[in-house]
């Protein structure tokens, strides 16, 4: 049946990309370039990483699916810390998805607004600074990709997560991809507190690039948050309790018993292995694609991930 | 409570967009810039366009919901002939939705994948030749973006419709940006005949530019395309029948008593009006930023619909 074909992918060598600084134009393909399918089927174990169980985060919804998001310290340390804890205590538990905006976020949290009836935050901090970007003068495992940007002087790769980089301020900072999990705030700066999060559900809203504390990344699970039905309130807040998806617990996965933990293990984004793939979906090879692009935006580069052996 | 204010925007002098060639970059914005919502509020209906219901066409699904789509013949108009045609003859009223691939499209049209047992197609021609691109010294309307964009040498707007844009070729592409409708086709260029229809759902996947027939863009009820639970075989096709969403019926509004219509109006794209908007979602001068983007990509501009005065 005619159908678009989305995602056998093709091509390329191994670009230079996962070096610190890197790559200008890609090469012409060779006639053996691989697609993105064969590129994972050949690679190593050590093409892998495997979630650190301290930065992974179990969201169970109350409907029984699993979201996996692996926290991100480089980004905004103070707000990785405070959700830690936060999952550590059970702050979550209970509490539901109070907000689906189409192609915008998805975001949970406390829906009482009365401060004095709020749920209590234990030992989270009452305050934290913002962290919109962080500083460096080489981000350990930086990966550049080589194509242009409008949001950001360079984009690419800081642990495996979709990030912006200003090689004049030398700072970094989390792009707003599918799947990007933020801090929610209100118009002051330091007025998140990592209790609100949202999720990045939509075209990449990367205006709020560098306005925002971000936490981690989904690598598991987007479908259950994407197809939450929208919510009619202004911004996309559910109008009537019973609207909400209920969150049965939000866990470190350290603290979950390892019977019931989801091992997931995503692909280095700084090995030769993942430059090929960048480059295999720069330029389709297959037999669908009449026009190649030249080009891949970074909030369409893959990120595979994939079950762990134990 | 903390939140991401997502929409009210900000901000700035018409700029010349308007025009068919236009803009470079963006002056410094006044002081008294406009939000968007304050610039829709200031619209006049001459910012506005009906639209026309010979280029409207009603996705009526089984659980009565509406989507409504703008044909846009200037890109692809043999696809857009044929899909007027089998909306005319009915040929997917009691067909479904087949695919909700996660972050990439949804797909409908007939499930039977025996060429004897399919369902005939009426008069609506048995082959049609690739529409990828079409050719114009200056497409009417055109209005171009001032920012980069890795995807094609020029992006903007025709007909109200996001497109790529090669002036030395003189050639225009609809891009696949978020509620774009384009025809499934197999591995042959011309192997689309307009029965199955896309719709995209995720992060633009401009790859597919000038590789495929497109035949509008959704206007209204993107959120029950959006949401509808994803297919667990490959590519996002649902593995049983019953997972499918039905379709109660496709048809032209013209063919749709005036009582039953959902009347809609865009705002126009070729106005300076829309260039101020523009200028307001590159620069958000509204508290919530602290950093500014001096840019926006294609796909992330909005293009404003409302119910439309009978």
């Amino acid at each position: 049946m005619p159908m678009t074909r989305p995602a056998v992918a093709t091509l390329s060598l191994a670009l230079a990309l996962a070096c610190t600084t890197s790559v200008a134009a890609a090469p012409k393909a060779p006639a053996n370039a691989r697609s993105m399918q064969e590129i994972i089927d050949a690679s190593r174990p050590s093409d892998w990483r495997r979630l650190d169980p301290r930065d992974t985060l179990y969201l169970d919804l109350a409907n029984g699916h699993r979201v996996v998001v692996e926290l991100a310290p480089r980004f905004a340390p103070q707000h990785v810390a405070q959700v830690r804890t936060l999952a550590h205590e059970g702050y979550w538990n209970g509490l539901s998805i109070l907000r689906s905006q189409d192609n915008f976020v998805v975001q949970w949290g406390d829906p009482e607004e009365d401060a004095a009836k709020k749920k209590p935050t234990g030992s989270a901090k009452k305050h934290l600074p913002a962290e919109f970007t962080f500083a460096s003068k080489s981000a350990p495992g930086w990966t550049r990709l080589p194509d242009v940007d409008g949001w950001a002087p360079q984009v690419g790769f800081v642990d495996g997560i979709p990030a912006g980089h200003d090689p004049k301020a030398n700072t970094y900072w989390m792009a707003h991809c599918y799947g990007a999990v933020g801090a929610g705030r209100n118009n002051e700066a330091d007025s998140s507190d990592g209790t609100e999060l949202y999720v990045v559900t939509g075209q990449s809203p990367r205006q709020l690039d560098r306005n925002m504390s971000m936490v981690g990344r989904v690598v598991q699970g987007m479908e259950w948050l994407s197809t939450i039905p929208r919510g009619t309130g202004p911004l996309g807040f559910f109008e009537k309790p019973e609207q909400r998806v209920g969150i049965r617990a939000i866990r470190l996965a350290a603290d979950v018993p390892e019977s019931e933990r989801t091992n997931v293990e995503v692909m280095r984004t700084d090995s030769p292995l993942f430059a090929e793939l960048v480059e295999a979906r720069r330029n389709r090879r297959d037999a669908f694609y009449k026009v190649q692009s030249h080009h891949i935006d970074l909030c369409n580069v893959p990120l595979p991930s994939r079950e762990a052996k134990r």
